[in-house]
């Protein structure tokens, strides 16, 4: 299995304190060794940072952990290989440009009968059941909405709808970004939390680290962070449920197709 | 204009020599300020890194230079932006998947006319005409061969006409990769050096800088570097001719389209 570690927010955020203890995961406190990634947008454009290295001993890690990249939008993921081998076109998050916007996507789970997904013109490059899953997705989207729909609202319940089936071949949990919006896609563990006035502290579960979110911010700061497992244990993180997709634009909530209660959760969570 | 740098090589090589003299034309000995990107290819898959910033004050660069990143087919530009804006998508290199491969291109020089090219599928992010021309040549390839074709000469060919159409709309100078072939088109400016044993010195240009590729390298090894200008002064580049479509894999040349001689050339080249 793997960690996931989304943001969406309406101001350009840096994630060094988030991205800090997803990487201690990659290797230390995690098992997560067979690589990482990290998506940033900056307006249409992106860049992807990855390496199928651990990411707790990889030294395009440390640059990114100490350099602060705004982003309004990011992706990331680190990596425990099960289908699919250690290499760099195996490494999350995968992108592709779909109506003139580059796709971001990254995927926590394992999927069986993957291999028949129909991915029409978006063929994957590396061999994992996540790139597979992420163009067949994208080749329904295409075919349901040859073009960027205006009503965002039919193209997220399509996107629900494709999930569902993903989820029947496996455990698929999922984020997705076109830049502007963030789609989370949850079958058994993805949480979020959304940080605004007044901002606390937090302190990372992973590593000896807190930060005062006050002195880094402005008031009207709205920042969203979506990850596999909480990252802090001093807020209150929201679980997903299953089967649960839910999108975020500048750190709100603009669409919810609600989900199931876990098999695991005492009573209604 | 910009400024192209690629090269191909049959082992895994590092560019940091080469990209070192190419990012002192980003600002210091250039007029090159509008952003940088280099990708290098790795198996299958692919590294991108990119600034809008100018290539000497920017600090993914210094890491691009002190990182010895090893490859075998690299592709890297930098800009003075001219058609679009300095921005994120604007910057090159471009890559998008076709075949299951992920293609990467890279553009010096000027087009007009280039809003009317039909792109097909393959729809361009941002607003340079470098990535609509990109597009346009890889809708182009996909109409004509569905498929990856197994005679590639055949494909080099209808690539090398339609960057002859490229061609007509102005200045159209190429680096193009699937991270196993380097091909590289010139209208006017594009210079390739082989470098193999036995391997001498050479002195960048725009650095005080020498390097004794016989401490960095094995007796087999074979390294192709092509560049819009040539970056030493100690060694002797060949100039491509107007209309050629050189393509490289493994650092030897495996196909090319002779052109005509420059209108600047003395005599025969």
């Amino acid at each position: 299995m793997c960690e996931l570690l989304g943001m969406s927010a309406n101001v350009p955020t840096d994630i060094c304190f988030s991205f800090t203890g997803l990487m201690q995961r990659g290797g230390n406190t995690g098992p997560h060794r067979d690589g990482w990634g990290i998506t940033f947008y900056e307006g249409k454009g992106f860049r992807t940072f990855k390496d199928p290295n651990p990411s707790c001993h990889s030294r395009i890690a440390e640059l990114v952990q100490e350099y602060p990249i705004k982003s309004c939008a990011v992706i990331s993921h680190i990596r425990q290989a099960n289908r699919g081998g250690v290499s760099l076109e195996n490494t999350h998050p995968f992108t592709r440009e779909l109506w003139g916007q580059y796709w971001t996507f990254a995927h926590n789970g394992q999927l069986t009968g993957y291999e028949k997904l129909d991915t029409g013109r978006f063929k994957a490059v590396g061999d994992t059941d996540s790139e597979i899953a992420f163009c067949w997705l994208l080749n329904q989207l295409e075919a349901r909405f040859p073009e960027r729909p205006e009503n965002m609202d039919a193209l997220f319940d399509v996107m629900a709808e494709c999930c569902d089936q993903l989820r029947t071949l496996g455990v698929y949990n999922m984020l997705l970004s076109d830049g502007n919006l963030v789609a989370n896609y949850c079958t058994n563990k993805l949480y979020w939390i959304t940080r605004r006035a007044p901002f606390g502290k937090a302190s990372l579960i992973d590593e000896d680290m807190t930060i005062d979110f006050q002195q880094e911010t402005t008031p009207n700061d709205v920042v969203t962070v979506i990850a596999t497992q909480p990252l802090t244990n001093n807020e209150d993180w929201t679980r997903m449920l299953v089967g649960e997709l839910c999108v975020f634009e500048q750190g709100e909530v603009i669409y919810r197709r609600h989900g199931e209660p876990h098999p695991d959760a005492k009573g209604t969570p």
